[in-house]
């Protein structure tokens, strides 16, 4: 796809205010911004992540892992923690166990339960991709971090109205 | 998924600043809000565009047929425009076709082209559809025209940058 030579948002919207009255262009605007941002924003993380062998979504999940007291979570939880479908979180699972960085372990007490663990060469690729990750400030660039804070910012009653948490 | 009761987002800044010295807090919370903005939208956005059984994806084609001088375009030029994919645009139109709102037809000069073309059935859907995002703002809510202003203005240097447009 060649890269366009216009903004194809502001052509959008242009093309909004013809057509339609009182059309809400800035919310138009605002979405189609979102949509594009996180598509530019999703290839370049892939991108720097690929020499660790991780994608954006196997990066997240093994750094729950990390993160997570005794290196180990349900499934189910994972699914949870990262709001996205169970179905996604076990291919997920699986990528990672394939490259040696989780495991998949019965839970102690509920022998139907699946948990994953991340193993030592898991931690040490989460260490290292974390690493990239800061040092390229997260491929935010060339938006600062003063913008960066107002984005968070602006966009978080959103996410507090859809995932029913208390945005105060 | 149930709806989590804190904001994973600040939960994960927490462990972002207790693990790591120097850390892009800001640029970690505003890449992950967009992430999940763009999956809470995405998802609003498709449950109002059943009505008319289309899909965000499908409607954006749509609309760039609806725009267009003939109501036709090539499918690479729909590609290039909506910045996806050939294969995902195929895939996109072969639904609008089955639904009767575009049809394929040869390109008069070059007979290797395909163009797709919007039918009549497609502009009235066309027509609804918008209406129906219209009304709803976009799905913006609880965010004002004035914050999605700011959205599109913060992301818009993201956007040039990655696009190749000018931003001034």
């Amino acid at each position: 796809m060649p890269s366009p030579q216009f903004d194809p948002i502001a052509e959008a919207r242009r093309q909004w205010d013809t057509h339609w009255d009182d059309s809400p262009t800035a919310q138009m605007a605002a979405v189609t911004s979102i949509f594009r941002a996180q598509q530019i924003l999703l290839a370049r993380l892939n991108e720097l992540l690929a020499a660790e062998d991780l994608t954006f979504a196997r990066y997240e999940a093994l750094m729950l892992l990390y993160y997570s007291r005794r290196g180990e979570l349900p499934l189910g939880k994972i699914s949870d923690r990262l709001q996205v479908h169970r179905a996604s979180v076990t291919n997920v699972v699986d990528k990672l166990c394939e490259r040696g960085y989780v495991e998949r372990v019965p839970h102690e007490i509920d022998r139907r339960a699946v948990l994953a663990r991340i193993t030592p060469e898991g931690k040490r690729a989460a260490k290292k991709a974390t690493k990239l990750l800061n040092g390229a400030d997260m491929a935010m660039a060339p938006l600062t971090a003063q913008e960066c804070e107002r984005l968070y910012d602006t966009l978080r009653p959103l996410r507090a109205d859809a995932d029913g948490f208390d945005a105060a």
